[in-house]
């Protein structure tokens, strides 16, 4: 059914004035301007699926290279994962909550607590409340306490996107446990989150060193997590093509038992098995 | 068999007045005079097993209101687990190991290393003698170094209590991974206990930031322990039903896909689904 | 004189719609709406320097309460001091670094490196070119490597401010404590900044645990720094007058040895004590 | 003048069976029955003040050998200290603090915060109450939050006593340096002490890795804390004399530019060097 | 096929004398002079295959007592590792990398990066060469960033060799988790290594704060490393055998459930225990 | 009087080939073959006094540039500092201990504690030994527990050579510091050095994240230390006169008040400014 895919939108109309940071569609668009694919009504860059789908065969390794050709600051480690050996692969949906200021937080009723009518409220819900179906909800709280999800808030972004990276806390890692999806946060603890207020929603943030954008695609496995930006996807993805291929190649060799490590890899050095190399991987790249 | 248990009564009595800090059981029930259920002979109080058995199905979560009814400094974390997966629910049974001062360790025998005769000997062990089917020892350790229990010691806790919560260090982890028990400790190393001595047996301890006494129900999921005081268990079982109540329902209507986060949670917005879940709760409470 | 200051609201004009995060002098009036005082033409709340004066003879103990009085998350500790013995006061004006995101600097020629013009750039500088007399630059640059200022930078701001409060690191520490002017960090380096993006001037900014606004009262100790609301200072620096007077009567009284610290402290037990010291602080408020 | 300290007797007797651990003096004197020195009337040592004397020219090297000759767990490191030049000596006032539980708090009225009439209070001040001139309060604070004292207390201290060590906090750190005495702690933080009670009062505390008996030597230099039983006392300051004469000769040998380190350090090897210094040491010694 | 096996040596002799630190075959059979076993051509101690399958079943208790014998600085924690529940055994190959001095590095082509030809270049890869069956390769790399291995090298680790203990990075762990391998490792990183140069392959290195001989036999276990000398590994399985039988019989005592710990363990107090114990222990040895 | 000095090198030859780790002068000369200065005898690099003497004026910050002119791995902070306020110049000399293997240890008596005769031992001291005037000695002992000197060798270092810098620890530091000498080091202890050996003395160490040669120029400023190679200490002390000349200029403008940070700093933007700065440069650099 769409209808809850179009109140997301009327919903992020109608909040888009009321935190203290936020961009308007074309502002989004300005700063991700190299974004080579369709975007989402409000601006927020959308990889396509299939793209997403070969991301999710990516190992780091894979990845890593992106930073020397021109994008720097996107890795981000030191999460505890709430299933260490499933991948997450996503388009980012942003949250940034920061500690409470009262007078702040009145104006826009974005605090929490309020005292604001619950259907008046901005709070971390109303991020969630936006995902599609791929996305992940990408929170920057490493200035409040309190677990931002539980089992309940965990379950909905199950069913409505792929998961989340939260640089703060969560509780109930036993409910969420259960759930068939896996995130990345700083710490499990019993509390509620409070003493806190929205800052912003699809802006960039700060997840531990790194910048996001909204839409920037999410690749999580066992070390970190990666933030690559739209612009960078296809290429990182064709690269990881040939280096499967590689990695597939130099193991070949090492079973033959005949080679010394520094006669396969990093890359032949003999004439010969450069050559033979070469049109292994001319060979299997046509398939 | 009885006999250990009578055995077990004998030897408390005897080693009652042999420590630095030690409470008769009077002082015991004057400093827990809320219990609300039966005591042990030495006072401790002995929250009914059917009242265990519920507090296995709670979550951290559920517990964590607990502070705010009056009863703080119960939840520690920072542990690490010797089988995440499983609950760990019992009656404290508590020791307090301090550093070694060889003049006061000489007056009781309470050393270690000791030249006392070994029948003469309080030790941490002594505290693992007084173990009942059901406890789990809690012992504050944070001063001294060294594995205070192995696989042997583990097997005997396993023979006759429930688990631990060791806010020190342990030993022979491997071993003990084999005992079908779980446990909490903070560190494990392969060397023996020693350079210690016992300060008190069914003592008041501090574990963290938390004060823990005797019969208080240990609470330990994969987040952390909660110890919960015999006159606040009973509300907290009570309360977990209304919860678990409140979840089924909750991701149900996430189910639906029809719904916002923010309409359904923390409680329905919504006047009609405000009435729906209050049937709901009522039917499944009562069944 | 007045030219580099009319400069400066010339540049904040200038530079006003030129990073992600902005407030209009209408927005950022909305979210202090509170300020009881004078405000500079950029919207800022202008706390009086006779009150600033006042604040300059408060203790940490003093600000304490404040929490309690509906102001939280206001302090922050845990910094580098340039001079230990010195107090810093003076209000907040504010910048936020982040990592660099090239295709987002580069939209208004905030990064650093940056290919623009000298004067296009929007820098860390362009936050210190805005400082007023009795300023302290406030900045959230946690997530960014680098010394933000060194010698040079430091000794413009004691020029034209009070002294500096960064979530980030420093260089140059030899050369900036050579300046009478005191100031927090946390790390001292000897590398540049670089790396990096503005992500926004005169907003609110993340301290630590705390959320600062343009125009609060930084207030430095041997401890940690304070964020002071416009709308709590007078408060605050009232309340320290009557607790200034209680410490006098306080250490008079133990002077004169007959007493122990529970007869006195926090406030005397004995009726006769009690209204002495009633005396005593009505004759000292009064002068 | 005798008053406070008879009052302070008076006031021990009465508050010695109002805590969870506590020592009859009977008791104290049996755990500290080694000690070759007279008592106060409460049971604790009192280390001759020629002895404390000689114990302030101490360097903790000199201290060092304590624990091969039968005494272990005595220093500890990792302090603040207030007056990092000053060396702290006294004798031992010990206090235990840990987190609350108000049922067990409630029966002495131990409790901070407490509904009890303030006269009937036990707390961390009923310790302090208790001081004697040369006396340095020990407080095992490591598990609660808050400030234990601040510039008040802090006064009383020194208007009574030596100094203090505190495993945990302390506030208004600015106004207590102010103070002709020096102390250690664990941070400096603006908020009160609250949410704990009075475990025991001169028992038996840890600090850190040590176990601490009221009446022990208090020696702190800036590199950390040795408490020093009044039983060892004696033979550490006669060893340390030898340890002045060794060393004033070693630097000298060194002024004469002819030896390396080997040929003097840890002592000579040449047998007319070794005769050298064994007659210069027992000249000195003599002296 | 034995052939690479010989291309190891040949290749061992060429780069013998092209590190900064190297160790002749008399030099390193000097330092391990009280081997008892055979030797590798190259001068390192070669435990026989039959003891390394007796390490296997030993635990980290087991081998404590080492330090006490003679042999100190064997056992070092702290380590993530690939599989926790698989033991590691095997004999040490060691490679010391330290932080790039080009000047230094040129030298010998020991730098990464480097700019001479792949065949003349001595890199960690050459330490892998010389790996023989049931070869733990153990790396000394806690001054250098980057993933020193990623999943290709410890494929060829797998193919030649037992496992690895590295005392720095890796990277690739997803990949490194699919091969039938354990490893010991500080943190898994994206970035490849570099910056840095080879400082020595088979010479003594430090891993935290164990000095490790090349011959040394690793035993990991999911609480450590321990580095068994040669010349202690046969007393360390023999006592160990001991080990197994005292536990067997003290458990089967602990399941009678008669017996409180204290009369059991460490040992039987009882005569009558003491000796079923030892004849417990004598018929089990003999078998 | 030259004798220590001429004893030093004989005592230097006569320890080379007794040490793991060692290097012949040629080997020593080889490895830094881009000195372009004198030698010591042992094949040490000498970089000039007056060379030293321009070092000392110097900030981190001046000395920061060498990295990219390709000398990376220099830099190291994170150390105590005996006297925060004065800088460390000198050049070093190199000292590498590691845990104990006895096995090791007693072939060329190398460890401590040893049983050797005292004049046949090689310990840290025999690094001392060496110091000439000027000489810093610089020390890996990350791996090692105990103070590595006290009072009365550092009192040897101040009369020998310039300070020191211990990647360890160090004892008696009340005493040390009556000495007018600084010295960087990790911790304090009162403990002895033990259960170590002798690695190699005037071989590359390790200190933190640098690689040390003998003979490189130790820098030590409040934020950390430099290892500048004799190669680079030439350019970055003539780099740094222009360094002084700009900072100069660069206050003198912001001290008219006429001109935002950004007008002046790093460089002038006006072309106007630009001259006149080019002017002052030039006018400067010729006096």
């Amino acid at each position: 059914m769409k209808f809850p895919i179009v109140f997301a939108m009327a919903a992020f109309a109608a909040l888009s004035p009321a935190q203290v940071f936020k961009l308007t569609p074309d502002q989004l668009i300005r700063y991700t301007a190299n974004n080579p694919f369709e975007r989402f009504p409000d601006g927020r860059p959308k990889v396509p699926d299939n793209i997403l789908e070969r991301v999710k065969g990516l190992s780091a390794e894979e990845v890593f290279g992106i930073e020397r050709r021109g994008y720097p600051n996107l890795y981000e480690s030191g999460f505890r994962i709430v299933k260490p050996g499933k991948k997450l692969v996503g388009r980012a949906v942003t949250l940034m909550l920061v500690p409470l200021r009262p007078e702040v937080a009145s104006v826009d009723s974005t605090g929490l607590p309020s005292n604001a009518p619950r259907e008046k409220q901005i709070s971390h819900q109303s991020a969630l409340n936006l995902l599609q179906p791929g996305d992940v909800i990408v929170i920057d709280a490493h200035t409040v306490p309190g677990g931002i999800i539980g089992d309940n808030l965990a379950y909905f972004i199950y069913k409505r996107g792929a998961g989340f990276v939260i640089d703060g806390q969560i509780r109930d890692l036993d409910g969420i446990r259960e759930i068939d999806m896996t995130g990345y946060y700083r710490e499990a603890v019993p509390s509620f989150l409070t003493n806190c207020m929205v800052a912003g929603i699809n802006v960039p943030v700060t997840i531990g060193k790194t910048t996001v954008l909204p839409g920037d695609v999410v690749f999580g496995d066992s070390e970190g997590v990666y933030f690559i930006p739209p612009a960078a996807v296809k290429a990182v993805v064709d690269r990881a093509d040939e280096t499967h291929i590689h990695d597939e190649w130099t193991k070949k060799k090492f079973d033959e038992g005949r080679y010394q490590s520094t006669d396969i890899y990093p890359s032949p050095i003999d004439s010969a098995l450069k050559k033979e190399y070469e049109e292994y991987l001319k060979k299997h790249t046509q398939r």
